[in-house]
């Protein structure tokens, strides 16, 4: 029968321990203290807000955290149909022995309590690991972030290039980037150098990749030296007020310059292709962004081409362009994919497009899933639901369909949710 | 087993009764005379127009209603595995007691009399309406449809704006505003007086809603006075003569303006996103239509933002672009999710977009389907094409895939299937 | 239960003799005479390559065929997981009686001596199409083919045209031109009359289409003979060095050229919409073509209104362009679906497409799939997956979903496996 087979393949996959390859951990304060940082997450603030609560209730300047809670739990009724929702309490059962349906403003105290108690133990990180089968997570790090004060075998480094890409124009960018360097950025000879130091100290410090979120009108392509110089100095002198075109010219170069470095000093690039920013301007904190569906892997074809030896594993945005990450990861030796990626991170779509991944693209590419979690408890149940689904596919399309033993569908299961995370950055 | 779990939820979902949030009923004649009222609707004369039936055969002038059906029965066989089709065979059985698999040229007289005989009592569309659980159906209104002489509290009437905002340039639409507004529109003045008088008329009359279908390439924006008068000026004077450009400014500023008087006259405004009008100009009646899915809703970023307190509830024509309301409506408190629109009105497209809805969309924002009906028997074969996949979801995805009660699944379908109408537009 | 009803379903549709009606067969050489000549087929060489074998290991000049056949047998288990690498799996059991789960270094040679044996029997073709319940399948000829030496009602020529419509510019190309047709082409007229010709002599030895692949950004449109002969000239003055935009004017011209051949030779156009060659000019051969996923039949618009009279059997490469094919073909009399073309065509995408048509197309404008293979061997194991997905799409959507029975599911999908091939592109 169809759903006791998937249980079985879920309960194998379910034993695993693993590395989730993409999170926003903070590795100072991995784990939630109380209740109101785990219903702070965006998903919920940004439904509830959807859904009618004013931002100002949610974001209201020294709100204590018990009310903010309170305020909270009394609009999450319209999104408790919602995968996201399924989140908060299948981790409040399986962390927090919270037993039930819903959370609601008559039971919501006790959850409070619970998790402020069990947070105030000191090993309650530890503990969120271990329940979770985790043994290392990967951090999304600014820059200039000097990696210090962790153990970079569990909190992974990862060297997050946003900012340097597209806010290099803003002088609080370039003043931390000269901070972090005690390189003055006055030319592109500086900047490169300065990048280039920013890879030592990540490399050094264990980084595993470098990562980047793009927006869908970006197309990387090489930069002359003269015509980056040019653009650079503009945005010297003028900062956010340089033109468009040669903020464009900059990103492009230090885009291009960064990839360098990745083939330079070995790692994979993390491409996160797709997303607009600030869109909802008036929207809650991270709860404004979307995008345009409307973008194509084309746009990287140069990028693929001119580094062969640097891995790029690719999150897209939106579903519609799965299939073309499946068709370049099929063709490209160095395009991995990566993830179900925020909007793209419910049911119905993982479904579709790793289905699609495991069909067509060798199995020794896929990273099947990153919870891209702030706080340690959503691990548990986001990987759950991927384990899940990962488990239904095998079970309808490999074991049924094409006639796989459970073994060799487990096998496979383990390679995309465990095995290709080393694989590809490398052993931690 | 899920089969009979699809059954229990369909039957608990078809037990409600509802009110159909988008047709495009005459309320003076709501149902069909005969059979060639529902063999006339563009699904079927397209349909077999497509599979090779001439449109002269169809659209003969001065053509008798029996010898038209005769002559598209005759042309209905290749068309007998499509959903419309199969509206069509599951309407005849229940509305018109013929239980037949199919409708052939041996058989089709026995309907076409049952369907005239039924549908001469003079209360037949009262009938249809029970049979079908309706309380009330939302209608199609021109700008000047002077709605009287119906109950609109079971005809609801709904304000459609397509021929302000696209065709204001052709004499006879100024004439029809002049004769329904008593105002002369010499300039953006009188231009919003006359709109705003409509909506006055409009939601004294009970209009729930204002709505509009938009071409793929529409990008709402906001036009100065200034410019609005220029380019309203070109086209009051060469009228479909005028520029493009100036036609696309009053486009834009009309648009802008009815946004405005939703605003003010607290109408939602539905948005029909994505249709290329008389793309094959040959084709027969309403079946000349297509579209370009290369549409993002980022085109209505400026809009969403700029009106907070107005209400859009919006369709897409191709379902490549649902992921995008499905995001868009999880960030934006203004936009909610409206039923499964013509070309995505199909099951595996509304199956596939509607999971993806109730996944992640706060279920107090998703109209889950409309009939978009010319004709009132359609409703029933069309909402119960919808509540079987909506049973199917329910069951699948939350049921056994979440662990989901029974009851709590049906709710949920209540609540999009029901509920929200009223929730969203108002009690009727 | 669902899983014996496709079973059934299925075992029903693999009765079928069947006419394939896209393929790369070389009439002269149609089977394999070795396991290489199977192995080389582009899915094995640029999945292997795409998982990490160098492309020289797989090209070397010269490589004997068994050490070929060696080295990718060592670089399969990373696809192992993939369709493709089921279709050789498959394809060995049943018509190589090789009955392991992989092909691996231990166990490879007892298949390759097994297909050299059976393949050196002078009927080895007959008996591939015999056990492959395949009666023709069409070729891929070049403009220049002289279309001798083969049986044309078994091996059915098909003119493919992108020689002619993109390499023009190409001296060879041209001199291919002049030495099949005995005519200098020095402008429009001569090469009118060139093109009629090669009709002529296609049509005369039984060709049954005219093909073609488009790039996404190709838009079909009539060029006036001045502009036509004013590109030409340039064209032929400077070869591949002519200016874009006469290339693409040419281009233009060539292809509604062939539109109107088709139109007066009663051919079908076969268009493959939507390739984008050599974007991984690096890989191996074959292996270098993607494409852009945003590309719309709106841009077929003016050529779909233009020839009524020519039947364009339309396959889209990318899954998200599906829809809109489904709603073309169910418009315009002319549009009809084709196959699951490629990167489309794996099990989700195919289920999902096919899914959509046999819901929404009329039954008689649906071509089920096309082998596109080069060896005859592939046709069973791509035409198996393919009855096994329309099995269950049958079984789920049909029987269990519409109530239908299991005849009249078997009845639609042998019109689109079979019936529709010469319905559509007549008896052979």
């Amino acid at each position: 029968m169809s759903l006791e087979l998937r249980r079985r393949l879920f309960d194998e996959l379910d034993r695993l321990v693993i590395v989730d390859p993409h999170t926003h951990i903070n590795p100072h304060a991995p784990a939630a203290e109380n209740l109101a940082d785990i219903l702070g997450y965006h998903y919920y603030t940004e439904l509830a807000h959807s859904a009618g609560m004013p931002r100002e209730q949610i974001e209201e300047p020294g709100l204590d955290p018990r009310e903010k809670v309170r305020r909270l739990v009394g609009q999450l009724a319209p999104l408790d149909n919602t995968i996201q929702y399924s989140w908060l309490l299948e981790m409040a059962r399986r962390l927090f022995d919270f037993d039930e349906e819903r959370l609601t403003p008559q039971n919501w105290e006790r959850l409070y309590d619970r998790v402020t108690q069990q947070a105030s133990a000191a090993d309650w990180s530890q503990q969120v690991l271990k329940k979770s089968r985790l043994s290392a997570v990967f951090l999304t790090n600014d820059f200039d972030d000097p990696l210090e004060g962790f153990d970079t075998k569990v909190y992974i480094p990862c060297l997050r290039t946003d900012d340097l890409v597209f806010h290099l124009a803003k002088p609080e960018v370039r003043e931390r980037l000269q901070r972090a360097t005690n390189l003055a950025v006055d030319g592109v000879v500086s900047l490169r150098k300065a990048i280039a130091a920013r890879f030592e100290h990540f490399t050094k410090r264990g980084a595993r990749a470098c990562a980047i979120s793009l927006p869908p009108d970006f197309s990387p392509a090489p930069v002359s030296n003269q015509d980056a110089e040019a653009a650079l100095r503009k945005l010297l002198a003028s900062g956010v007020g340089a033109d468009a075109e040669s903020r464009g010219i900059v990103a492009r170069f230090v885009f291009w310059t960064l990839t360098e470095m990745c083939a330079e000093y070995r790692l994979p690039f993390d491409l996160m292709i797709g997303v607009n920013r600030a869109v909802y301007a008036a929207g809650v904190y991270q709860g404004q962004d979307l995008y345009d569906s409307r973008v194509s892997l084309i746009q990287y074809r140069e990028l693929f081409n001119a580094f062969p030896r640097v891995t790029f594993p690719i999150s897209v945005l939106a579903s519609v362009t799965n299939q073309e990450l499946v068709s370049y990861s099929w063709i490209f030796p160095n395009v991995v994919t990566n993830g179900h990626w925020w909007y793209s991170n419910t049911p119905n779509y993982i479904e579709f497009d790793a289905a699609a991944r495991l069909e067509a693209v060798p199995r020794t590419k896929q990273i099947g899933y990153y919870s891209d979690m702030y706080k340690l408890e959503f691990a548990l149940p986001k990987f759950a639901m991927y384990k899940r689904i990962l488990a239904k596919i095998l079970a309808e399309r490999f074991v049924l369909d094409r006639g796989w033993s459970e073994e060799r569908a487990v096998a496979l299961g383990t390679e995309v949710l465990r095995d290709n995370t080393t694989r590809i950055f490398g052993e931690v």
